[in-house]
């Protein structure tokens, strides 16, 4: 039997620890294709590239391992990296690891999960993966072991089509991970403000900061309370966004013509 | 009373002629805020700027309504637009009318969508529309008197917290649209192909290709549907990603420790 083909990309480059430490985890179970970013896309979203062409060529940055950079998106990094894959189709997309946790609401922002997502998109079975550690030294080591069993459960079991999952994993010692949970996304928000600063020029400028919080109560069964409590997060994610129990609703409001 | 406090961005632009045909839509039911890209952000989904300042700067060019053009996304614009209103928060905020069509998946693409999906994430009412038309001349004519129904409708009635709406409309005369219909997102998505060319340097490029097309038998529920058949069509849309059905199963097929 064929190994299962594993396309990888990422949000914080190619060069990024998270990525090589993905990459060292699963590579036993496939065979490994990368096509990553060529520099930090932190808060790109589901972002790609429509007015401007991508660049995208090899690199021997992961040895024997085939890989290549991409001048666009994480999500330009699947479609390129599908398209490089001249019509072999992965068996599965992993996205990460991602310097950084992306629970709750970061689902959006994140370029880690929407790699994720645009697999789901393509009917592939895709997960992301992320630490809570936004260090570029980030100590992924307790996370080898967890991903390799995510990922093995997911190439043996597979996931519902049009869904793919978000894992979240604690930055602490292995033995300090108290298990793996399937939850929700929890109900947490940005909230957000800029600082303004003037350029050498006396124009105004401003960087986005902010602060990251729940607005449930605590104990619950969300990702942002597990992960708070030192266990490894997933939640199944899906692209959807219909909020279907509104559909009746809004009927009743008048709103149709 | 106050009237109502409305904030507008769009994804194509300060200078876009959708963004004019729905500020003149809505000018009449509240008092109208513009942060708007200063250049077209279109396929920027929810992304962010985190690693670089923007800028924000006053226009006239909406004459006697409050405007500025930022260098950032349209999820950036919505966030720098509730902080230009220094603590006065929207009673709603409004995306578009987007140059183009954003039904079905297209709402992960589409910075219009995103730009109304923050809005949701501030707890604030928010609708994106869309035209079928993707041409920078489109005759948004027939748009005013819907755009002007729904957003009545919402400052009148209100949404449920979490949602905002996906509002898509066909580009034919007034009295070729058969209706208003609320429905879910449909099932279709990007067949995607890259153009390859090679630059005066002898280097690959690549141009994103691709058609658009649903999975769905028809007749249907979907978005999609009901667009291609002159109605205009309404999606509830939801920030929470969570494929709830998925969590029961995944925790019986043992991927939890």
């Amino acid at each position: 039997m064929n190994k299962p083909l594993i396309l990888i990309t990422n949000d914080d480059g190619y060069n990024a620890g998270g990525l090589t430490s993905l990459v060292e985890s699963v590579k036993d179970l496939g065979e490994v294709f990368i096509v990553a970013p060529d520099r930090p896309q932190s808060g790109m979203g589901h972002a790609i590239t429509v007015n401007d062409p991508l660049k995208c060529f090899p690199t021997d940055y992961f040895g024997d391992v085939k890989a290549y950079c991409c001048t666009g998106t994480p999500v330009d990094c699947v479609k390129m990296g599908l398209y490089q894959l001249n019509g072999r189709k992965p068996d599965l997309i992993l996205s990460g690891i991602n310097h950084g946790s992306n629970v709750s609401t970061n689902v959006l922002y994140s370029g880690t999960m929407s790699a994720a997502v645009e697999g789901a998109l393509e009917g592939i079975d895709s997960i992301g993966f992320s630490l809570t550690d936004y260090s570029s030294k980030a100590d992924f080591s307790a996370s080898q072991t967890i991903v390799a069993k995510i990922t093995k459960n997911v190439l043996d079991k597979g996931l519902k089509i049009g869904t793919c999952l978000n894992v979240n994993i604690p930055a602490v010692s292995f033995n300090e991970i108290k298990g793996i949970k399937v939850c929700r996304q929890g109900r947490a928000f940005w909230d957000d403000t800029f600082e303004k600063r003037t350029d050498p020029l006396g124009k105004d400028y401003y960087w986005l900061t902010g602060s990251f919080g729940s607005t449930e109560k605590k104990p619950n069964d969300s990702d942002v309370y597990y992960l708070e409590n030192n266990y490894v997060t997933i939640v199944p994610t899906q692209f959807d966004m219909t909020c279907h129990s509104s559909i009746e609703n809004l009927k009743k409001q008048g709103i149709e013509l």
